[in-house]
């Protein structure tokens, strides 16, 4: 392959300037960045390379947040569950918690924002019945009934900004100070930051982008003081982390109403990105994302006033920054990056309304990985680890190109790993080549749309919440994987989308795909009729419907499955155990598993599910004879079920098909899709290129059916081929 | 043993009349029986022998049931369900229900009884919106919405009664005529009765005992027309085939509302004994229940007015007439009749207050079994099946002994086993010996009582729905049977109960055991925090609580197990997927699991269950790590949770130990308690007898520590041993 230049983002590290030039030049850089615990010499930043510089502003100024810890961020806990003894129970509000991240806010009227529950009955314990000694810290609720559960709801404070905490407790950083979050919300705030960066600004005059490590709140991340139990709420798109005394304030001159504590705290299940969030909640989120977007947009055009790009890093205080949020262009933003794992956080990034896409790849250059184990140290291997994040990350590019790739972290360890400077370098030019390949022409696709239906819609396009490797039991972040890579169009719609506007122009394919309760199944969505009715007719029309785990699931009208008359699949929650429920021989060699017969031997049953109709197709079942993948006809389209999804090169391929085949496009498998499913290609028609990749480490050999004809392909370990 | 005589029903068989003699004396028979498809010549009737004759009085006489068509016994059917494609929809209300067994009722306004759904929005359609059509025997519904379902309520005529349905279908019975069940509501039905009992009564002096097959309405058994797929609605306890309009009609006018058909539809799940009953569906069936035991009296003075005695065989037309009903009593029944398969039926007929209790034993002396399998037939093994039950029972006995024992079916069968005749001859002398112990005093039994809470507490003692084999899933039936054997304290209570009246004195150990929703974990009773309080009190102040499957299940108030404060365990239902879940460590040797260390991996899991407290004991877990069997300290008390429980002799000792450990009462092993858990023992204090049992094929040892030392006692397979 070509050597290529231009795209790519260094790290550089002041000390080792000669290692930064070299490999800026070996891996084609042409910016060069800093990271957190590095800083660029004027060697590197004077040497013609672009320079990054990251900015965290909310934690920046240590100093100034000390003097005025009354503009902390705050959010809302709940207290431990305490059982009462008598018509008297006293509660220690942060019993449990990680009180170095914890204060109790004690300035404002608690009466104004705090709640006493009974967890037991679920009513509120009325404000005059109990109260709070600052002192103890502790809240006494009287004539409450004996043996119930009591729990507070109350405001705290945080005085430890949650990744210094996470960073400096797992590096044992000692007595290295704890930097604290402050609010942008308060005007004091804003004037400082804004002075604060003006003054950066001009401080360094080399930088060509200020890189913002997000914005102002990060996800929410509530520790305990248990070191071996620290997570007691932790979800990547939470607002929980965004309710100061002022913001609760101003939300409610707004808007008429009150968010009360118990909105956030949901009875101790507080607000995960997983559950399907309330309307009082997406009002809550609508308001902060609105201030996210107006102060940053602030901050971003001081940064141009200096003539300086502004690019923002998705990761940790991404609150109200989300890249499909409507308001998000408003930023001004020039650039979007993204660090990935897998190809659907590629492709978050690539689908983003915003000039300049780039990917921080993995694995940081750092002496350990996620969990703690070696990396850059003895007995890692980074180059093994890049390879398989590079496989998981092309497949995706193929489909929707970025701009720009990059790393981060320490550059001098990747010294004692010359056979890592090579793979880079070799993964720089493959990217460089395929970018050009999509300037060209974007590459084939099959005809039709899948769209996927779920709670968020598109503001939570391609990533649900969180990494794979941290929630891989999510049904749709492993659809999102399979699909990141497949020659299909993908859309993300939400139940109000759904009512509101009908199927985007187009649709070949529903999925719907989750466990019941979730925000991917649903939930409560499927209580209105006028979904089913939607989702009923479009299949009925010639539609395709797929739906996973628990699709449509909520206890209704005799059934779970609310598509069930669709599906023709139930589960029965143990209340049908009288009811019939169809027998079935399994169909085997089914078109759909062709090429996977044995992927079902890995799915995870669903308890219960059984067959409601006596037409539906059973293509594989448990070994108790629970059913796994059902196909069926339904008026002139069609729907299947799977029982479970977890994201594989078998699964990808199981699922491609399955779209077609709920598409009535059996055919789509016979133009430019590898006969191998272990390999994958994309066809640029306007060059006529085929680039054909190999998703594992082994040799492989494909066919592909062009539109000249058949073409076969034999492809080294996780190469590319260009034909 | 010696061999003895009495206490053993014998069916005869005419044309076998030495037969029936040789075996009568061989098993020690003083009573003779006839069955369904056998009678008794004089020479057996005149032997000097009891005689017992079967009445089955719905459906004894066909001519009149035919001549009165009007008064059969009618139901509520819900049509399959139809997707309406435009705002008019057709339904052919009997489309899948099997014809022989159904009519449509046509003589009665439909718009009195029947009901319209939309089953997508859940509301009914108002009758001015549809019409029937009785030639079509369709209803078409106007002004609906396109695409949502659409289904009927409408009440069906019985034209087959269901045992006569089952056997003729079963055995092809060709032209044999159709048997029909008619109303007793109906005065001219009640009547008619009396004066056909009074015939027979006079026409069968011999007769000393009428057993009735039940009194009047079958357990509901709805077919369909797919041989493949006979059950549309089958349980054994539901009493949904009771509603003709005539009942119906004075149910209004009795209590000043009406029972709708959606009470006892319930939008397709009909009224499973499974599920928790409404209050309107409870108070249909106190209603029911009175009628049946009020006539049902008055059909038993009439026997007894002809100096003969009544027994009720309890099966097939049961409804109404529960053993542990309040009214039961008041039939007036000189003994209960129940066949046995297991320990808990067993216990269910010795636990009634009637005077006489007898178990039917099996196998049945038919060619076939169940399901087909050869029982009294080449390739059939009778003894070793009738073993198997003997040893199921045969504990049960130890702990509350019935008065009489039996069989049923042709006789003239067992001439070709004679293995079966000697087998029986020495369980009938087993037999009389244990019940001459437990006629001179009661077993030694455990201190303390453990209390079954449920959804329908005692009326549902010991049985839930049916027989074990039926629906092997359900937690409780297996506990039931675990406990029948086990020389505990054992009472019933529901929910009801519980509030108004609290625990029962001396309770030790309450158990909640079942899926979430069902009658026996409690569903909506758990939203009443009463109980919740009650059962933490309890705990709190040294009670022990046994959990099982999915305990207090509701969601509700941030927790699915509403004691999971006491467990300290819950289930995620995927909304919790962001919330802290204790890790732990699994503790080998504990006291419960000391004799079964391998049981819990038979365990079902119950997916999500996790840890919400630090100090909960985990002592097995499944593969993936999710707790199966927890203990916990709560207050004074001890807390046990079980994934989930499957009957035998591994899991009733882990049962026992549960038991003892939640009562504080480990000592309880140390005392008449066998060492191998295979063999169980009583003993009878007032006549120092102790009776120790070998539960399995094999030979095999154990010890009993008594009051005055150890005894090592040998076993041969299944022996009873007495010291």
């Amino acid at each position: 392959m070509e050597h290529t230049t231009g795209s790519f983002t260094l790290p550089g590290e002041a000390g080792y300037e000669d290692l930064t030039l070299q490999m800026a030049k070996k891996w084609g850089a042409d910016v060069i960045r800093d990271s957190d615990g590095t800083h660029l010499s004027d060697a590197i930043t004077k040497a013609g390379y672009g320079i990054y510089s990251t900015i965290c502003i909310i934690r920046a100024d240590l100093d100034w947040a000390r003097a005025n810890m009354d503009k902390l961020q705050q959010n809302f806990l709940m207290s431990e569950p305490v059982t009462a003894e008598s018509d008297t129970v006293t509660i220690d509000l942060l019993s449990g918690f990680f009180r170095q991240q914890f204060i109790i806010n004690k300035t404002d009227n608690p009466k104004e924002f705090w709640q006493v529950f009974d967890r037991t009955s679920g009513e509120e314990v009325p404000c005059d019945q109990w109260t709070f000694d600052p002192e103890a810290e502790t809240v006494t609720a009287t004539g409450i009934t004996p043996w119930h559960i009591y729990t507070v709801n109350f405001l705290a404070v945080r005085i430890w900004e949650e990744i210094s905490m996470y960073n400096h407790i797992t590096n044992n950083w000692g007595d290295r100070p704890h930097l604290m979050a402050v609010d942008p919300r308060y005007p004091e705030t804003q004037k400082h930051m804004l002075d604060w960066l003006d003054n950066w600004c001009r401080q360094n005059p080399d930088t060509t982008v200020v890189r913002f490590t997000s914005m102002f709140y990060n996800f929410a991340w509530f520790w305990s003081d248990d070191p071996k139990n620290r997570d007691v709420f932790s979800d990547w798109g939470s607002y929980a982390m965004t309710t100061t005394p002022l913001a609760l304030r101003e939300f409610a001159k707004e808007k008429g109403w009150k968010m009360t504590s118990e909105d956030f705290v949901n009875a101790g299940e507080y607000t995960s990105t997983h559950n399907v969030p309330s309307e009082r909640y997406l009002a809550w989120m609508d308001f902060i994302n609105r201030f996210v977007v107006s102060f940053g947009r602030k901050l971003v055009d001081l940064v141009h006033s200096y003539g300086k790009k502004a690019y923002v890093f998705y990761d940790d205080s991404w609150i109200g920054v989300e890249p499909y949020g409507r308001r998000f262009p408003e930023f001004g933003f020039d650039g979007l990056i993204k660090c990935v794992f897998n190809g659907f956080e590629a492709r978050l990034c690539a689908g983003a309304d915003v000039k300049v896409h780039e990917l921080r790849f993995h694995p940081y250059l750092f002496p350990t990985g996620l969990v703690g184990e070696p990396t850059f140290a003895p007995g890692g291997n980074p180059t093994l680890e890049a390879s398989q994040y590079w496989v998981n990350v092309r497949r995706a590019l193929l489909r929707e190109p970025v701009d720009r790739i990059g790393l981060g972290g320490y550059l001098h360890l990747v010294q004692d790993f010359p056979d890592f400077c090579d793979y880079m370098a070799k993964v720089a030019d493959e990217f460089r080549m395929l970018k050009k390949f999509n300037q060209s022409c974007r590459p084939y696709t099959i005809p039709g749309k899948v769209v996927v239906l779920h709670s968020w819609g598109k503001l939570r396009s391609w990533i649900c919440s969180g990494h794979l490797h941290e929630h891989p039991e999510v049904d749709l972040t492993n659809i999102n994987e399979s699909m990141s890579g497949l020659p299909i169009h993908v859309e993300f719609i939400s139940f109000d989308d759904l009512v509101r506007d009908g199927l985007p122009e187009g649709t070949s394919v529903v999925i719907n795909a989750g466990a019941a309760g979730s925000a991917w199944s649903g939930g409560r969505h499927w209580e209105d009729s006028e979904v089913i009715a939607r989702l009923t007719a479009f299949v009925a029309q010639g539609g395709g419907l797929i739906g996973v785990n628990e699709p449509s699931a909520v206890s209704r009208n005799g059934r779970f499955f609310q598509m069930a008359e669709v599906f023709g699949v139930d589960r029965d929650l143990a209340t049908k155990k009288c009811l019939r429920k169809y027998h079935f021989t399994v169909e085997k060699n089914s078109w759909i598993l062709q090429d996977t017969p044995d992927l079902p031997a890995s799915m995870k049953e669903v308890d219960g599910v059984y067959l409601k109709a006596p037409d539906v197709k059973v293509l594989a079942a448990a070994a108790d004879g629970t059913p796994l993948v059902t196909a069926r006809a339904f008026g002139k389209g069609r729907a299947l079920y799977l029982s479970s999804f977890r994201t594989g090169l078998e699964a990808s391929r199981m699922l491609l098909r399955a779209i077609l085949w709920a598409s009535h496009n059996e055919g789509g498998m016979d133009r430019y899709i590898c006969s191998n499913y272990r390999t994958e290609c994309a066809y640029y028609g306007d060059i006529a290129k085929l680039v054909v990749i190999n998703d594992t480490g082994d040799p492989q050999d494909t066919e592909i059916t062009t539109d000249s004809g058949k073409v076969s392909v034999h492809l080294k370990p996780f190469e590319t081929v260009i034909q």
